[in-house]
């Protein structure tokens, strides 16, 4: 199986991040020398055919995840600027939900973003700004019920025109949490991730956001820069209607690969009881036990986390790293570094909490878990 | 008195969870002689004469409250998944109220439920969103003010309509906290009752759902699915309406009973100094002091709490638990642990907010209070 870059040109298998387990041991060699034989090393190898062979006869690595939170994210020092550690927007908030774009756009700016949005219709609005005063909360977005038919174009246009006023400043966007599936607000978040994509902006889909590109999946086709963040039923949807056949017991990650190819390399993470991630090209996963508190709303949390790691990986990857490393996919980074933080967070939420354990205690111990990983001095 | 199924074919006295109070030993080995005399163990064993006989010279059985809540409450582990902790709805929330529908949701959350939503009316719905980002808020009721009289039909549908998409997805629902009095609500209130019966969906009554069935009988008549949870003042009321009698000093649990046994079983939990409940079978109490603070609320955390428990009880009954526990109403497992675990979390909070102690207070105790009982790891 491919990995990222992670060992440079002489070799130092200490930089090998995605596999870590004993039996890989070969495989790691096998790639070592299809490297070393000639392969460019700043580009991404392909998945070769005599990597996916061994994919069913080894388990799929383990990322080092606290790893990679430890170097994408930025150092503070005295010299940074507001906007600098990250500019998050969500997509999402109607007249039915709240809680969730408010969960991933505070769980954006607990880890560390320095400023958070979210565009949503009216009656979200007023209700998600209620929840902080720390979001900036833009009341644009309008569902069929609000509008008369005739209005539509009209609406249209003067929701895009607004937002398209501040879809360049962002890092990265997410779109879904709360979204709802209102057919008028779905046609315009299509165009919004159509202007996100021609602005090679960084975007999240979750939730809603998932429900649109199953039936849309132009949306995100050959998007390298789209995340699909699917939980069990989300994911299952996605692959009858994208592979037309049902969830792999006996090779998900294989499946998991397929489908991201499928859909020409968007980078998917496939949530579950260990978190499987994929770009069409590699296969990682991040198994860490969270908490067994099953609460409504870590989705949302983990898609506010993905979105602040992936635009740190960004710039990391994008800085002056050693050439060896720019071949990392950056989603894949933010991807890892998102599920662990999550996963960490919910285990000191659960340890303190128990059963009463909500969405709101796990984001207050996003701080601290990422502290632990990778101290802010 | 009758027990449901509390001990086994070969006798073991341990399992006998109602009747413990030492008064009771002679009835117990009535029972034993009577359940081993052939009557079918599995099958739930009616109230005989004899049993009532004994009724008014014995006290009503302490239930062993806290026993109930370990055996129900499931399990936390790794492959659960979000949901199969419980999805909880409350139908209530009006112009007028809006606390008492917070209360019973976060309620059911704090206790462990996954997922808790309200449908209330669109004014209610805004400041439910705003206490927590937790909750599922629904405007979708209307009141009689806010539509017109040729609307009413159309509105019915829709709410109808809309209600029906969401209502099977549902575990326990709870009827009337902060439901108001208005007649168009409560004709829509009633449709949705008759459809969550049509579905088996269990459902608690409270406060405002209460003059509502108190009025309409027939909503909860014959339900072995329905549960009541009357104060002092909306049990007089029911008994009047019912039994056209006023409440008995002399035997309460009789009373209660008969009330139970008029309505065709549906389970009364008569809140009081001691909390009594019955199914028209049997009839057991709660009686572990509280609070001496009767600040308004802790209504609706019991009927948050009965509903969680409930569903818990249902899934405890229905698993691959032993035959000879197959016979307990889990409605009234469900209120037995509801009500004691209100209770102690009353208890702990004023231990520590005496005169000041608030039902918000109350609530932040659930989770400690059943940590105490049934420690989740």
């Amino acid at each position: 199986m491919k990995i990222n870059g992670g060992f440079d040109v002489a070799g130092r298998i200490e930089k090998y991040m995605w596999l870590s387990s004993p039996s890989c041991a070969v495989l790691r060699r096998q790639l070592f020398l299809i490297r070393t034989l000639g392969a460019s090393y700043t580009s991404r190898t392909s998945y070769s055919q005599m990597e996916r062979a061994h994919c069913s006869s080894i388990s799929t690595p383990e990322a080092d995840a606290e790893g990679v939170i430890r170097r994408i994210t930025p150092v503070l020092d005295r010299t940074r600027y507001k906007g600098q550690a990250g500019r998050i927007a969500i997509i999402g908030g109607c007249r039915e939900y709240t809680g969730a774009p408010y969960f991933t756009a505070i769980s954006a700016l607990k880890i560390g973003a320095d400023l958070s949005h979210v565009f949503c219709t009216k009656d979200a609005a007023t209700v998600i700004k209620s929840y902080s005063p720390e979001l900036i909360v833009h009341p644009i977005l309008e569902e069929s019920y609000s509008i008369r038919e005739d209005e539509r174009e009209t609406v249209t246009y003067k929701i895009l025109t607004e937002i398209r006023k501040w879809l360049e400043r962002f890092d990265c966007i997410v779109v879904g949490p709360g979204l709802g599936r209102d057919p008028f607000l779905l046609n315009c978040v299509s165009d919004i991730m159509r202007h996100a994509r021609q602005l090679n902006i960084p975007t999240v889909i979750d939730a809603d956001g998932l429900f649109l590109v199953t039936n849309n999946i132009d949306l995100v086709k050959d998007n390298s820069l789209a995340v699909l963040t699917p939980n069990k039923m989300e994911y299952k949807r996605l692959l009858e209607k994208i592979l037309n056949s049902d969830v792999s017991e006996d090779n998900p990650s294989e499946q998991l690969r397929l489908l991201s190819q499928k859909i020409g390399g968007a980078t998917i993470l496939r949530k579950g009881k260990e978190d499987l991630i994929s770009d069409a090209e590699t296969v990682t996963k991040v198994s860490t036990f969270g908490s067994p508190r099953r609460c409504g709303g870590q989705g949302d949390i983990l898609s506010g986390s993905v979105a602040v790691f992936t635009s740190w990986a960004r710039n990391y990857v994008m800085s002056s790293m050693p050439s060896s490393e720019k071949s990392l996919n950056p989603l894949i980074l933010g991807c890892v570094a998102g599920s662990i933080l999550l996963r960490k967070a919910a285990t000191a939420a659960f340890a303190s909490k128990k059963r009463a354990t909500l969405t709101t205690d796990i984001i207050e111990f996003l701080g601290d878990s990422l502290e632990e990983i990778c101290p802010a001095d």
